[in-house]
């Protein structure tokens, strides 16, 4: 049960609601987010719901049964739309386009991406400066000072950065350099992370784990906005499957449940989707009928120069007749019956 | 290597090529389809192709390392345009959609279903007369007499069938009232099947199996076409993964991926593919956008009431706004970069 | 509902059952197998069960809520000893081995295997005359011949044959020279040549599907002993995951399971469990542990010279020691408080 | 490329070998561990090994192609033995059972536990303070106060202990009242904590992700190993499959497999493996005979009232059955042929 507080409850109300709550025999957890407070009461016993629901403070209550709550779809009225930056919003109708590089490489890497992305009109750059590589033999990334060069850029030209955070410690540094929060996919049940970006005035990409499940999703993100950040975008990456011709398996039924299960936007990662640069825009295209908020893409100047991912990456004149494209498919999608 | 024999090859010719194919010490496997013939000879000693690509009787000659052959796109120039009927056609360009219950029920279903076709434009009714079930004591069809009367009001109608055919003592009595013979994922290597299916003069639409690889169900259709027929279309249906959440998982990568490696039509079944009702259209769109050549799509008057499969059919307004926004999809493929 | 029928059972009185299950609303499938006439009863309206249980003409009645009936161990004591031949059971504290190649490849092949089990005590021979191949270029057996030559050469030393039927039309040709029916993973939902080895009076080995679930299998077996084959075995031989570092899982968990769910017996085929020679035996090993009630593995003279699945093959040498190991696993087994 | 430094390498003969790995184009890694000093030589260009072979400060030197160098069997003479604590080992012929609640609940709970392992000889208690779970509104544990309670009453009577560290900033506060400390399925590839784990003097157990592949399990465990610290045991806790009649599906072809590609102690888990408590003891002794060097079970007085994962949980008297026959089977073991 979501107990939502009003803007004006007073603290004595407050205390009268949670010593209810605890009456009825159920535990109450207090949210405070940037935009709410709520009690999330979980108990099995019967009860009447009106006996909470006409208490004075509350601004409206609602019974979800599913696992994860503030997160669920059944109690918020709408999508949620994600501020980003100023008149730059992902969700509730809101569509973005996110292009870069796998890793952060050099200042000209940088340089020529940011025109890349300047010249076709994409607001938000991807790019890795802390990389989780299944060697610890292999590139890890340029780490803060490669993100800081990063920052620079993108400042100058209005981009926006998303990059992944890998853990607790790199958030305060990162924190000012960055716009998105990506929490990766061998990340996304490190509840300790999730709990400490529920704490950030930033908004948080959260992938799906390597082989999570919608509900474990969804939970990791109630993780997050139990903490207090409603910003939450999920991103459909795909998933392991036993079939082996490639990388991933790109799951669309996903992004279509999600669209249903959660007010949150969904973010489709074809290039990890399906890992093989020339499907790559077909799957992107795919993610945006099966109802994806957003595009998140690997692009690179030299996809086969990249120092991880060449494979399934993208490059420039590749990248352009797709965000042509994606804009013609948006475009008809608001058409549909 | 498959080696093309010409269409005036004489006897003494062809002779002289199976003689070489064994000098170089290859096993050669005779083929003769309704379009052609070929030899199919597999070996690994290295050799100048020119040796055998120079003699008389040869149309061409191509090196194909796949574990399938014929139906590769390395040898074939363009992609295979499947003829159902009269000026009805799928692949190369000719998109069909293919509708209709799961099972079929009565004569009542038959000739509702008929019309809501006819109505929408729709020109091949799917529908199951021996249906496969877990179970024994399921309801296993109406079988060969519910086909003929499916077929008399279809006929009737101008409107084409596909139905599964579960195994080869059925393909006889079954062959004079359908068009398109359907092979069920749970006979996706049910060779017997397959190889019998080789020899029948009528399209066949193979299903992959429950957890079947692209590689499997390309030697699938290899077993179809190498025993004479060369009318196949694959089709997608999703596969068996770990989320519980819906059905199957749609596996949109598969789309792309053949639509590369084979030049045979690809088929999307979007019904089985999720599983649930509500998001059936927008999977069928993305398969659409994956590159899917036809969609076959469940529909029934009254879903609920349906004898099988009725959690996931359409009815048929939800179907009616399926099918136009297929078409816009279509024409949207049709016009991007 | 399992309703037993006694073995005195007269006309009328099965008349009289069959009137009361329509009575209540239930729907009733006779099974007449070598070892009991039964009626399975399906539906949901609630009813006192004692109104058919105290009828006349019934031996017993279950309640068995779960998809598969006749096989659940819910309603028969103990569990089921399938007889292979004179004084050779399988199930029920009867352990046997069975070994053989992969292919029958030839009479030396033959010879050379049946003196192998003859001087290591093994009683039932595998191979195979009919290969399931996924390529329709490979070796496929040497078919009803080949099992001639083999036949022979068993009886003559009084070992058993499990084989593998891949189609009806190939069980009456087979049906004087085998002892087991093998149903191999590819054909386990194959529900055609399921019903008609129901009508068969061999035993039967029924392998899981490639990713076939506990209920899919159980309900595979209910498709044979529904038909009137009591006589089944059912075998876990690896599922398909994500892993690809060997050919398949082995799933010993099903094992154990089965053994609770079912009162059939249980076998484990390790060579295909794992697909890697240097690690069947203990496969083998952890699948007695687990509860096999069988083994079935592949050997081979010469493994490497195999006509196929030679990488998981054991050679002579190595199968003796499993032999002996196993034996004294089973001896430990007996011993466990 | 490993090369092993000698103990008695001076500084400048280390040097002039790094100067040699750079001379032949490849790039040389630093690792000290507990035990020795080693240097990791990535390189794709072909030289003479005796090159650097033959150099002064080199105890030997070995490829290994695999991705993962010094967990690799194909360098290390013998496996290798896990010091736990005096005279307490595993690895190497040292096997050990590891038993103990999901979560650490309270003091009654910690020395009714305990008096049942000293009972029954079992030096090692697991047991969480810190829980990974999937919900934020579940119980997480008793942290750190729930450690050091655990500890005293361990200490008292000689009891290891085994717990769950969930993050970096965990590692300190929990070193001084742990003797092993495990990562979780979630956190198999959380490398910041794997990094700073190979900084610590306490052994590891590493727990195979969820769906992670031998080559990521192995790998993760370089991770630690490159960062000092060689003490480290591997575990399989059972794999995501498309299966739900249980919780995981224990591999035990993994367990197989790592005995050979790895010197490492391989550790197995079956009460997660399976997670069902009925089938728990036979998936144990199943994985003793696939070659497990360790077991860890979950064992509460009240498996019915425990916080967590009571479903997989043994009673005391299972257990103490459990463990007299993991013995018997242990001493088995070593007198197979």
């Amino acid at each position: 049960m979501i107990i939502q507080i009003a803007a004006d409850c007073e603290e004595a109300q407050l205390d009268r609601i949670k010593s209810e709550v605890q009456a009825i025999g159920y535990e109450g957890t207090d949210i405070e987010t940037q935009f709410g407070k709520y009690i999330i009461a979980i108990g099995k016993k019967q009860f009447d719901i009106r006996r909470i629901g006409s208490m004075e403070g509350i601004k409206d209550i609602h019974r979800v049964s599913d696992a994860y709550k503030l997160v669920s779809a059944k109690w918020k009225v709408g999508e949620t739309k994600v501020k980003i930056g100023e008149d730059l919003f992902i969700g509730d109708g809101h569509f973005q386009m996110m292009a870069g590089p796998c890793s952060i490489e050099s200042e000209e890497q940088i340089e020529s991406t940011v025109k890349h992305l300047v010249n076709n009109g994409i607001k938000i750059m991807r790019g890795g400066v802390y990389k989780p590589r299944s060697s610890p033999y292999s590139f890890r990334g340029l780490g803060i000072e490669g993100l800081k060069l990063w920052y620079q850029t993108c400042r100058e030209h209005g981009i926006k950065i998303v990059t992944e955070v890998m853990q607790v410690s790199q958030i305060e540094p990162m924190h000012d350099y960055i716009d998105i929060f990506q929490v990766g996919a061998r990340n996304s049940q490190n509840f300790n992370l999730l709990d400490e970006l529920g704490k950030v005035d930033k908004p948080i990409l959260l992938k799906r784990g390597i082989s999570g499940t919608m509900n474990e999703l969804l939970q990791a993100a109630e993780y997050i906005f139990s903490n207090g950040n409603e910003r939450i975008m999920l991103c459909e990456r795909g998933i392991r499957t036993y079939e082996g011709a490639y990388r991933n398996t790109m799951d669309l039924n996903a992004i279509a449940m999600l669209k249903e299960k959660t007010h949150l936007p969904v973010v489709a990662d074809p290039s990890h989707g399906i890992g093989v640069r020339r499907f790559v825009p077909q799957i992107a295209l795919a993610s945006v009928m099966a109802g994806a908020d957003a595009l998140i893409v690997e692009v690179h100047e030299s996809p086969e120069k990249a120092f991880s991912d060449g494979q399934q990456t993208l490059s420039y004149r590749e990248a352009e007749a797709l965000y042509e494209n994606v804009r013609k498919t948006i475009k008809l999608r608001g058409e549909l019956v």
